[in-house]
């Protein structure tokens, strides 16, 4: 069962810049921030409501958000839904013939998670999360 | 003050497929669904927690929609923020010189609403709703 929209991560070329947007100009709090190398991130989490907003900023061109920003640009990169059994979830999507990044959940920041592909999900990455 | 994201907007090819996805799959419930000629779409409204996803389906395609999936495919067409005064929110915007679709709030369909353009919104058309 899907609970909430846990996070969307949006690609930006500039943390810094990005944060002007929407910690002083849209006024969200932030709540968190952290380089993660095994990720080739810099990344900031904003609070909004029950849920959040990651904006990433690739450490490298060549890591997978530098890959996406010089595809298709800065924007969402993915939506990340709050599901209270990420294995259920993921086994429903696989018996409907989805394609699944994760063929079994894995450890995230946040709890366990897995990631649906964008062919398979109208064209956005979904992540599938059960928070612990 | 921004209270929460009220909703996501996603572009996509066909309604009917979409809620195979977001329905069947991922168990959204469907809140409302209409065809909006003024706008150009089919539209299905699902409820995720306190938010909701907003599926618009083009009818034709030289409409907004339409062109958007001609030019980026199916995805993220724009992301809606609640703000408790929307008014102040735009002018907020203004006063730091970011590119406004709405020079002035105007009714939509969940109450008063604005769009700040994506490019100085680090990609993303950002609309924000004064629920009323």
């Amino acid at each position: 069962m899907i609970e909430k929209i846990h996070h969307i991560g949006v690609a930006v070329r500039s943390l810094d810049e990005a944060l002007k947007f929407y910690s002083e100009t849209l006024g969200l709090p932030v709540q968190a921030s952290a380089t993660v190398e095994e990720q080739g991130v810099k990344a900031a989490l904003l609070t909004i409501g029950g849920s959040e907003i990651e904006l990433l900023e690739p450490l490298l061109p060549e890591s997978p958000v530098g890959r996406f920003l010089e595809r298709r640009g800065e924007g969402l990169h993915h939506l990340a839904l709050n599901v209270s059994d990420v294995s259920q979830s993921l086994e429903a999507a696989k018996a409907r013939g989805l394609e699944v990044i994760d063929q079994t959940p894995r450890e995230g920041l946040s709890g366990l998670i897995a990631f649906i592909h964008p062919r398979s999900a109208h064209g956005i990455l979904t992540e599938l999360v059960q928070t612990v």
